[in-house]
């Protein structure tokens, strides 16, 4: 017989000590992006993915929840930093959905994949800021799925505000210093138009 | 000072007193999608969303794990029915991905959103049955949110294949009995095009 448990999806145990060691509030966009790309570059020694992330009050700058790529020592594909960076923010605020406590900014070293996307959506957070393009995961061998090709549109549209291209080149820096497993390869497709 | 812990995402009490009472094995595809429709139909009594899920080994018929939305009662807007499902699954075999330990497959009660649709190219599944067309779903107020206009196409583009409109009408039924909160009402864009 099989029996099911509560869903566990661990969180690095470093994480809790890197948070005692920074400022509790990020006033500005670059001082939150640079802890999320910090959070990418420290994640690669203890052998978790070249991505960072973390949820912020916009109001106040406090730093909610952070969050990195977390999917091969973690054994779960849901572990991608914005997942974790989210469902720690809800777990924090004992809610399914942020924007019934304030207004929440997603910060992201990359742009979010079809997962992330999907999961910053029904998260509520009302603004989601972008280190890296896309392209930029893609060229190290990374694959972001399925989105809508309008999906910058589709969020503001949805009254979450996007921010593109912040400190861009240093969260390039991290990916190009990634030597992990590049995991799902065998989910790209081959599409000489994209 | 923040002390973040694991994420702890519920299951519901009964989903392993439901399970002790059904086969263990589901050959045939009507036989899966009716006990996905059949979870559907249980949670809407425990406070849950009309959706249900499950993750089957295709080639024996065995039930690896069932989901449900629990996003309300589990504060949680990841616990949709197929991400509870998939994370369960993954949960059973101990790995980020599935498709390493043989082929398997999500059946949903409704087509999947954004999130969903993200979640399951990352699981690793090989097949998508989906029962109610998210037309179904919309058409009771809920939000599929942003999705690539050809997601079908673009999952079976990455080997997974997709069937559509098995038992639409009885999952459509439990959809239709739904009396409860619609939640993220306020991210619905009013497209007259769609």
């Amino acid at each position: 017989m099989k029996h099911w448990t509560d869903i566990a999806l661990p969180i690095p145990e470093w994480l809790n000590t890197w948070g005692a060691g920074v400022p509790q509030t990020f006033p500005e966009i670059n001082q939150r992006m640079a802890i999320v790309i910090d959070l990418a570059r420290i994640n690669l020694k203890y052998g978790g993915g070249p991505f960072g992330a973390a949820v912020f009050n916009r109001r106040t700058g406090e730093l909610i929840a952070p969050g990195v790529n977390w999917v091969v020592p973690g054994k779960s594909s849901l572990l991608h930093a914005e997942v974790m960076a989210l469902a720690l923010a809800e777990q924090a605020l004992g809610d399914y959905e942020l924007a019934s406590h304030g207004s929440f900014e997603l910060v992201t070293s990359v742009e979010p994949c079809c997962q992330c996307l999907g999961v910053l959506m029904w998260a509520g957070v009302t603004s989601l800021v972008c280190g890296a393009y896309s392209e930029d995961a893609q060229a190290i061998g990374f694959n972001e799925g399925p989105r809508s090709p309008n999906w910058q549109q589709e969020l503001v549209q949805r009254g979450i505000s996007v921010t593109r291209e912040v400190m861009r080149f240093q969260a390039v820096d991290v990916l190009q210093s990634y030597m992990g497993k590049i995991y799902n390869c065998h989910l790209q497709i081959q599409d000489p138009i994209k």
